[in-house]
């Protein structure tokens, strides 16, 4: 289903170039102070714009459709929702016959027998991550004391990236990243085994992310490499405090007090300007494909705000959960 | 919760020294084949008792304790229950007061205000993987025409496996390794946008065993450095089929009907021979932990049967909710 | 959670006197035809204006803000929205001090730390049953072949309803009633033992229609006075066809393919115009309340269509995870 | 699915001549007190033996198959399990041919294929009311200061209950019967608006018990016939006392701090010694059938328990929601 959380619960809906996006959540703790303006920050870190992103920009004004009465969450559900205005569908119309490389063009239609909403992606558009960064904010306000950092630190394999990004705009290509979160304030004891692990649980909402192809914890992939002296992380102290953090903050499906921290390998923007070759399904034929429409050379330069609301979104359920 | 799935949906329960292990299966298509000995090939997978696994060997014989009829799942709820025979549960006395590093030990206590059964890492013990792989065979079954393959594809950093785990035996320490799997025979269009994408519901599962680190689809963190001229999979067929599979069988969170493709990092076992210096919570003080019992040099050994059962439980509940 | 079913999945969102009420539907399959004024029988069903109803009329023009393109459901969550357009809030003011008896106004306000939108009931107000029906009629279109038929057969303790609400309306008082339900053409074998009983379920689903303090299937609570000779329906023919239904369709929880027949009970409209003795929480002491706003006086009168609405959400999804 | 619950969850497996009856509980708090003898007083009530009910006597042991050490609920999925031993399963051989009336043998046959385990009614038996009971003694742990009363106040239209059983058994027939449970001691505030309202949660789970098939709170059906005026319950203190209580201590899908009442109606056994006409399938005729095996001339009178039990857990989910 489109929804994810036990307590603190999102259910997301809507299109790129339909009415909007917007997304509901249940099981806000009632009286979170709540204003427009609070959204703004995040809002902004995700909107289009800066180099290397699409021009299209929305305004991106949420409006609280309920669950928000006098300024302050009422603990009914919480629904905002975010008006598109700048969309120009007419670009996606050839989108049908020849699906874009990368997209969810064929899948979406196989999926929903043709009848997908196929303009700009439709509900598969990144366009609902505005609803997911709104979600974000909200799971912040819900988590004091708990900060959050995603920063990118490589794009198209280096560490340059302004540099990266200004070739792969001049080049009419794109590029990937790798986006690093952590999280400090956490307390031991969040997540299970098994199943609802705290890993299990953020990768899921990772996932969900358009363009993440992956994600590691701590040490990740050089753990595999690694001999369990030098990873075994010893505690130090009577807090649970370990020396080395190579767990990434979670042993055992359960959090450890200390810092999680993962990493994500975000793919290259599917959408780029250069000719593919693919196939053509009323021709029955591979052929030449050009893209139109507005993208971003690295959709991982607007992607770690959308990190950090999908960590405050499984973070917030899990201390709800265990009422800490 | 200790459950998982939403139509095939498993439930997990017992300790590594108590009475057994066991695993509830709900939603198992009524008449699918179930003796005994369907079990053992992949029981057998999952069992120690090779090199540089724990010599700790239990039968592993499946009980059906619901569910099945003459030698028929009968459409109720499926219990397997794995008893156990084989403990020696005075080896973790110590462990109380000096949690092991890499295990659940101190997170487990604190978690569980000191409740939890220790022995043996109690309910975190992968001890409970038998009923994973049990949960696994029921689900390849429900799958036909669907294979699994994982294997272990590196091992300390090094292709020579074995070469690797003689080391690792010898120097008293223990190394991870990278486990490859791939699942054939999907049909498009299983997994949702968003928070019940493919890639979120095999990460969670993944994650979901002990040991699990970090997960990569198709080409995972390497996209990260890829261009999207290259990264892109061009559609070649009226099937969907790409000449490439960068994507690892998963566009815009939905199967493309290619191979499902993705690598596991193992850490390597947090149980190792070489004294370690930790907290101890009695005295107050970082002191040597000696770790006594039977353990594996390597557990990425014996987990690509687990993997596969992960893969097979997710992939069932898929195919069941799209009546596939 | 305010949300229901496991695969038609419902989520109600939205407040008596805010900007609207909503709601959204996952799992509605692809290409259901979509037309607002599809939506017209059943909203004019619910919709006041009718004798012993309130003067409050809203116009209940559906707002499809996501799932709908080219008048079809495109399998993405699909959100109906009702603007609010005819309120007067300042009518609610003085409730906070003294909370009408038989209404939310105290559970409320203590359940949500007094932030809960007081205003006409807020989010526990029948202004969300808008989205309910609207969900019901979106049920209906994916149960082809299946019909609704709930009807009020009494009011105020009488079959002549029209005589009691006259008299209810001449005292300034208010009368409850009791609607049968009646679903035809439902298959063998629907719902499961124990806890997703279809007894279960849609008793779940009833008890959400605000008024609603009973449910009984087939004979019900005359059942509890009959002897098991009278009461077992005796099957007659082999398509499971029974001579009496006082099982009211349902047998071990599971349907039976005959009528699927329950009755509900529905209080009395808690606002009244006559004056009540109850508790003022600013002065401390029990005093007359008298409510002011616009009411009904037997809401039994509008809330077949929601029964209707409600059983069809419960059978869609039923249907859908038995694929029939 | 077989499972109830979002905190507290439960989940049922087993069959009546099987191997045995169980129960997993998810979300036991750690350190719950827990030995075999706790269990007795309830188990007791629910088991056979008494006038009027079936000679089939089981020992009804507890075996705490995980989630128990050291006496205390570790925090860890909590199985307990009942082994059968006092079966006769030739008695039910005929059944496959010929469903009996008022059983799920014609229902569960259609749902399943064929591959029902048909003996003694397989998982549809009342035998599985064990684990319920099992996790209602559990639940009335974690609720303390919660009282819970469940007593049959009708049998077979009569009040003389003595009587009415008497007379039921030398008629060869069964009666039904209404019982009625009084929760004392719940805070204001369980339960939510819609879906998930108090009474949609606790008729859930008393549906999933065999043979009801009516319930009703407070004043209930008689509510109907009641004016607003005598049906409001006025607050006349500060804690939300109400003069008096027919709305059965829930207002708005919430608790009051009342005490919360609700009557379910019973139906008689199914099981009767007189011969019943009824369809053969494998004759194709309306033939006589003559049901052997031990049963219950009343079911009513051993479902109190049962009652009290699902309305614990129910509470307990509830409580442990929000945290009280």
């Amino acid at each position: 289903m489109n929804s994810f959380g036990r307590i603190f619960r999102v259910h997301i809906f809507g299109e790129s170039h339909g009415v909007g996006a917007g997304i509901t959540i249940d099981g806000c703790p009632p009286g979170t102070p709540m204003n427009e303006a609070d959204f703004e920050p995040d809002m902004g870190r995700r909107r289009a714009g800066k180099k290397g992103t699409t021009p299209r920009v929305e305004a991106d004004l949420p409006e609280f459709m309920s669950g928000v009465f006098n300024n302050c969450s009422t603990g009914a559900p919480l629904t905002i929702f975010f008006k598109n205005s700048n969309t120009r569908s007419g670009d996606y119309a050839n989108l049908v016959a020849q699906p874009r490389p990368g997209h969810a063009d064929y899948t979406g239609r196989i999926k929903y027998n043709g009848f997908n909403d196929y303009r700009g992606g439709g509900h598969f558009s990144a366009r609902l991550t505005t609803g997911i960064v709104a979600a974000g904010v909200v799971a912040k306000k819900v988590l004091e004391g708990v900060t959050f950092e995603a920063k990118l630190i490589e794009a198209g394999g280096s560490t340059d990236i302004d540099a990266a990004i200004d070739k792969a705009v001049a080049d009419h290509n794109s590029i990937g990243g790798i986006i690093e979160c952590t999280i400090k304030g956490i307390p031991v004891g969040l997540g299970e085994p098994f199943w609802d692990s705290a890993e299990s649980l953020l990768s899921h909402a990772m996932f969900a992310i358009p363009a993440v192809k992956g994600i590691e914890f701590g040490a990740g992939f050089q753990a595999a490499r690694m001999t369990g002296m030098e990873h075994n992380d010893p505690i130090i102290d009577d807090k649970g405090t370990t020396s080395t953090n190579y767990a990434g903050g979670i042993v055992g499906g359960i959090t450890n007090g200390n810092d999680i921290v993962f990493r994500l390998a975000i793919k290259p923007t599917s959408s780029i300007a250069k000719p593919q070759q693919t196939m053509n399904f009323e021709t029955g034929k591979v052929e030449e494909l050009v893209i139109k429409g507005r993208h971003d050379a690295c959709v991982a330069l607007r992607a770690p705000v959308i990190v950090e609301a999908m960590a405050a979104i499984t973070m917030a359920d899990l201390m709800l959960i265990e009422n800490k």
